[in-house]
């Protein structure tokens, strides 16, 4: 079986296991970067690899649009017109739906909307997104959802009750785990019932994983952790458990505390092309002037290109100067401190300390001195 | 002693050498990619090493303004800033002085002119020049001089008089070339005479090299190579030359053919940014809906990472998509291009056949089949 996830040791909720593909073995938790079209944002895919990527994401819709999933299945799918050997995950697209286009209609079959780059009028169904991320290519793909705002009951009802039919559609049309692996995505808004009905219903259908979709697009911080509470225990212990969209080092931290295994989000990369880095004492702004001599590295205990070559005052330099260097450099640095950050709780899972782990940075990280 | 230049072989007036820097050995002829404010646009230090540069140009008048001089000089110099630990080249400002800035007074002392990002003012002389290279710590320096606009006699003439005062004055502020070597700037635009003189005035200052300067700058091909063709014999043949601002391939080629040794020019990392790219079949523009589903490489004769990793298809898909991953990529592949273009002359010119490489190659870059 291509698919298979092993579950190596847990530390209350939290879980260190291995997910198997057949573009090789992602360690989990894994949080995974976004090439939303075909590129994580300024970093070749040789550099992925030496920031210790193992999972990358792309995105079915900007992909549709362009270059076209047609075009992409007739170069050989995404792992090799991107050339990212390793395993890849795209969405349904119903979250760019949702959120970037103009909506015409939203009906039971799917939705109708206009494309952001050129207005055309397109339409999306669960087949429709099922049949381009099959010519897509990624090892996991995502069912086609409804994604409302968390907080309304009954817009969130009347979506959830969407989203089950159309990811019993979706399970119609690719019943077949083998090449690549098709995820539930729970949804329920801020509704602990919501939550639970939609967990259940998306097991009748036996997916080899599940998301917890509809969270990191609004709600508080605390709304976001106790909708993991609740939700987490619906979900079955022998599957991968994804939650969308999710990057920031805390929320890291309490979902991964939580019992998530997977993550993705665009936040390390547009943080960089807007001057910021991560650090362990919070995040940065390289634009600013007190760097402008700073001879120390940005991140003196990271390991990548980035840390070990230059200093503050020259990347201040990249940054306020608009240089492409800049984007790169610190791209390659807030990738890296996030796969190191999810990185050292895998092994303080394993070690049975997630605690003290998560504890330790997130005094320092949301408490800088 | 730190600087010296050894010729290893003549074909005809093109001669194969390596002129030894403090920073490492440069094989002769080279092109030089340019860092203008101390990064070669989207492409990172060690990626430089990878596609064979060997000297590395920056321009003085940015980096004056941006970061300033002295911090460079502050942060080590411009080697340790950028993390490039090759030899370096700075220019004198004087070209973009005069081609970027609303210059308010040429007089004989110097020229005062208006900043291009903030419009304060500010004023170049010989000695001002000096010590911003002198802070920025290349290894090879540059005289500032006047570059006027290479047709109009009378203009031309004055311009080599005060280029002739300024290189006196560069001389005294910088007499000693044991840590940075200064070259000297013949100019004289397209008469003959004024060249032979410049070149004749020049020398009574024993620079350890000559630069062609107020070429490349409107005047036809014929124009320049006829320069060219008349000035290289009056120059010293025991040190090196270098032709400022060229680099397209053909240029190089009918350069080298006539004995110039180094060369700089923005055109590979600008043509990237314009997503267009150079191969043996001549310059094309990736952004052509012909490449669309072309699985070939850019250039399936190149050695660099882009060629070897990615189609056409790709890269189009970057530049159309404005990616900047697209800029990075075609950036690094025109540098290997032209890196390889002279790496190629140079062994013609060490076994004696310099003129059928270049008659092959201009056949073929010319006139693609």
């Amino acid at each position: 079986m291509a698919f298979s996830f092993e579950i190596l040791a847990t530390d209350g909720p939290a879980r260190a296991g291995v997910f198997h593909t057949p573009h090789g073995s992602i360690p989990t938790p894994v949080f995974a970067p976004v090439g939303t079209a075909a590129t994580v944002k300024a970093v070749p895919p040789r550099d992925l690899h030496d920031i210790g990527a193992t999972l990358v994401l792309a995105n079915t819709y900007h992909l549709h649009l362009r270059p076209g999933d047609e075009l992409v299945r007739d170069m050989g799918g995404l792992h090799r017109f991107m050339a990212w050997p390793g395993p890849m995950l795209t969405d349904s697209g119903g979250f760019q739906v949702f959120s970037l286009t103009e909506i015409n209609r939203i009906d039971d079959d799917g939705v109708t909307f206009r494309s952001h780059i050129d207005g055309s009028q397109l339409r999306f169904t669960p087949e429709v997104s099922m049949q381009i991320q099959q010519n897509l290519g990624a090892d996991i793909i995502m069912c086609f959802d409804e994604c409302p705002t968390p907080t309304d009951r009954a817009v969130v009802e009347r979506a959830v009750q969407r989203t089950h039919q159309w990811a019993a559609r979706c399970r119609q049309a690719h019943p077949d785990d083998s090449q690549q692996a098709l995820f539930g995505i729970v949804q329920g808004g801020i509704f602990p019932d919501l939550r639970e009905q939609s967990a259940s219903f998306l097991q009748t259908l036996d997916f080899p994983g599940y998301a917890i979709g509809g969270l990191a697009v609004g709600e508080t911080k605390s709304q976001m952790y106790a909708t993991l509470d609740y939700t987490m225990p619906t979900l079955p212990a022998d599957k991968p458990r994804y939650l969308m969209g999710v990057g920031e080092p805390d929320d890291l931290a309490q979902a991964i505390r939580r019992g998530v295994d997977i993550f993705d989000c665009v936040m390390p990369t547009r943080l960089a092309r807007h001057g910021s880095a991560l650090t362990p004492d919070g995040r940065i702004n390289m634009r600013n002037r007190a760097y402008a001599r700073e001879d120390a590295p940005l991140d003196p205990e990271c390991d990548c290109y980035c840390c070990r070559t230059f200093s503050r005052a020259y990347l201040r330099h990249l940054v306020h100067s608009k240089e492409l260097l800049g984007h790169h450099l610190l791209s390659l640095h807030n990738i890296r401190f996030l796969n190191r950050h999810v990185q050292r709780m895998r092994e303080a899972i394993l070690e049975g300390r997630l605690t003290t782990y998560i504890d330790t940075f997130l005094g320092r990280y949301l408490h800088p001195a």
